[in-house]
C-alpha cells in the first residue's frame, strides 16, 4: 500500500530511525517525502497538513514523538520522560481539535510512565516508547484491512462506488476506512468502478482519492460535486460509501461537506449509502448529530482555491467544514468488528 | 442594469455606432469593454465566451451584424445584401450550437430581404438592419422585465433563494431570465438573500452571478455546489431559481450540469425549484428529456480549471455539461407570460 507515514529505521533494529511522512500538500504534481526527527518539524508537518486525516495524525504524532526522544536517550531516566512529557505537550497543540493527535500522544506517554516505574534507562525507555508507537501503527493497519474485509461483502463483481473526499490511504496506516472495501475488492478480481467526487473547496476527492486510486491500479473516474446526481441517475454507482469525523450514538454522522447531500442523492436513486469508519470514531456521548458543531472555514478556501481569484472581491461565502448525515439515510456503518445495521441505537451499543 | 451586450451610437443618431461588449472572460477580475464594428472580432467574442448565455448572444450576433454592415454602405443595394448575408453566414459558425445565435441572424437577414424588396438604397437598407436587431434587444428586456415581474410575485420579504450557474443580466439584454425576480424583488424592497452555487467546472456562479448580484447590491453569498444540501436543511432558502437551456413538452428541463441535483435537493426538503425561462425556450417537438442529448466537455476543464493541475495526470474524468431535471420535481416555470404549473405536458400547449 501507500507509504503516507512510516517509521524508517536506519538499519536492521528499528532504532535509530526517522519519521517519513508522504508530503501531501503536494500531491498530485509531486510525490516528494519527509524524513525527520525534529519536533519542530513534526509539529510543522502535522499543522500544515503534511499528513492529514485523523488516524494518520495519530501515528504520525507516535512516530514522531518517539523519533525526537532519541536526542533525549543521553539524559537520566527522569529527565528523559520529563523531556519526552513536554515535547508531546507541544506537539499536541499543532492541531487542536484533532481528537487522534492528542489520543496517540497520551497513549504512547501513559505507556512511558507505566515503563519508568520499573526501568531507569532512558534507552529502554526510548525503545518502549517507540514500541507504543509501532503498536498504534499496526493496530491501524489491522483496522484498515477489517474494515475492508467486512466492507468487500458488499461488492459484486463491476460495480459502481460513489465515494466523497479522501477516507483512503493518505489518511490512514494502510488501506483507509471508505476506501478500504473498494482496496479488498480490487485485490479480490471485482474490478469496482469508482466514481470520486473532488470535493470542493480543498479538492480532497481531486487531488488525493483519484491520485491514490489511480496509483493503485483501480478504475477511477474524476467528477465535480454536483454531478453525482447525473451519474446515479444514470445508474452507474450501485453504492456510496464515505468516511467520517465522528457518529453520534444514533447513527448520525458527521463527515466533509458535501457527504449530505451526496446521502439525499443516493436515497432518492435507491442507492445504498454507507460510512466506513473506525469504531472509535463513534461517539457515544453525543447524543445525536444535534449537539456536533459544524466548523466554519475561511472565505479563501472558496474565493482563491485554486491560486487566483474565482469569485469577485469581498463577496459574502458561506463555508461549512462538515454536515451532519442523519442516521435515516444510512444503511450501514461498516467498523473492523463488521457492518452494523439499523436501527443504529441499538447496534452502535 | 449591466450593459453586458448594448449598442453604443457615436452622436444623437443610432448610427453610425458599435457593438459593444462586456467582457465575461475577464469577470470577476476586471471590468473591461470591446468595441467593434469588425466582424472578425464579434465572431472572435461569440467564440471565446466574452459574450454568453443565449439571449446575449443573439442580441450580439443581431447588434454586431448591423455595426459590420456599416463597412458595406457604400456598395449598391443588392450588393449590400449579398455582403451581409455572407457575413450572417460566416457569424453563424461562430458557435454551432447556439440556437439563438441562428435565430438572430436569420430574422435579421429576413427583415432585410424583405425591405430590399421595396428599397434599393444601401444606408436606408442598413437602418432597417440596426432597426431590427435593436428590436431583438428590446423585446429581450421587456422579457426579462416581465419574467421578473411574475417571478417576483413569489417572493416573501428577506426570503432566501437559491440559484446555480448563471442565467442573469450578464446572459441577456437586461435582468436575465433565473436572476429576473430577484433582481424585481430588490426593487421592490424585499431584501432578497441569495445563495450563488459556484457551479463548477466552469465558475459561473462565482464568477458572474456573484459579481452581477453583489454590483447591484443585492445580498448574495457564494457556496460551493455541494453545500446547498446544508444550506437548505439549516432552513437559509426557501425557493430555488434556475434557468433553462431547453424545456421539453413536458416539461423536463435541461440546464446547467448540478441543476438536477439541486432539485432533488429541493425536493427533500420541501423547498418549491422554479425554472424561469423565455417561452422560445420551449421546445413542444422535443416530447420528453430522454430526447435532449447531454453534452461531454473536455476533461481539462475538471482538472485544469483554474490555470493548475488539481487532478493527477491522465485520469478519467467524466464531465457533462448540462443536465435534465424532471418536471415531476418542478413547482412552476416562470415565463414573460405568467408561472405555468403542473402539469406541464396541458401548461406548456
Amino acid at each position: 500500500m501507500l507509504d503516507a507515514v512510516r517509521w524508517h529505521a536506519a538499519g536492521p533494529d528499528p532504532l535509530p530511525g526517522t519519521l517519513r511522512l508522504l508530503d501531501q500538500t503536494r500531491l498530485p504534481g509531486e510525490v516528494v517525502y519527509l524524513e525527520t526527527t525534529d519536533l519542530e518539524v513534526v509539529f510543522d508537518a502535522i499543522r500544515r497538513l503534511v499528513v492529514r486525516g485523523a488516524p494518520a495524525i495519530g501515528i504520525a504524532a507516535a512516530y514522531g514523538l518517539a523519533a525526537a526522544a532519541q536526542h533525549h536517550a543521553a539524559l537520566p531516566g527522569d529527565a528523559f520522560v520529563a523531556a519526552v512529557a513536554a515535547d508531546a505537550a507541544y506537539l499536541e497543540t499543532a492541531r487542536p481539535t484533532a481528537v487522534n493527535l492528542a489520543w496517540a500522544l497520551r497513549r504512547c506517554l501513559g505507556a512511558l510512565r507505566v515503563a519508568a516505574e520499573r526501568e531507569r534507562r532512558a534507552p529502554a525507555l526510548l525503545h518502549g516508547l517507540w514500541r507504543e508507537a509501532d503498536a498504534i501503527f499496526h493496530e491501524d493497519v489491522r483496522m484498515c484491512r477489517q474494515i475492508g474485509e467486512h466492507g468487500a461483502a458488499l461488492f459484486t463483481p463491476g460495480m459502481g462506488v460513489l465515494t466523497h473526499c479522501n477516507a483512503g490511504a493518505l489518511a490512514t496506516g494502510d488501506f483507509g476506512t471508505a476506501l478500504a472495501p473498494i482496496y479488498v475488492a480490487h485485490e479480490r478480481g471485482l474490478a469496482p468502478r469508482v466514481f470520486a467526487d473532488e470535493t470542493r473547496p480543498l479538492l480532497q476527492g481531486a487531488r488525493l482519492t483519484a491520485w491514490e486510486l489511480q496509483r493503485a491500479g483501480v478504475d477511477v473516474t474524476l467528477i465535480c460535486d454536483n454531478m453525482a446526481a447525473q451519474v446515479m441517475r444514470e445508474g452507474r454507482v450501485q453504492c456510496v460509501i464515505v468516511g467520517a469525523d465522528r457518529i453520534a450514538a444514533n447513527g448520525d454522522t458527521a463527515n466533509k461537506i458535501g457527504t449530505y447531500g451526496v446521502a439525499v442523492l443516493a436515497r432518492h436513486h435507491g442507492i445504498p449509502f454507507y460510512v466506513a469508519a473506525p469504531s472509535s470514531t463513534i461517539d457515544l456521548a453525543t447524543a445525536t448529530g444535534a449537539a456536533i458543531p459544524i466548523e466554519q472555514r475561511a472565505a479563501s478556501e472558496v474565493t482563491h482555491g485554486f491560486g487566483r481569484a474565482t469569485a469577485p472581491d469581498a463577496v459574502k461565502v458561506y463555508n461549512p467544514a462538515f454536515d451532519v448525515t442523519p442516521a435515516a439515510l444510512l444503511a450501514g456503518i461498516v467498523t473492523e468488528r463488521g457492518i452494523l445495521r439499523p436501527p443504529f441505537a441499538a447496534s452502535l451499543r
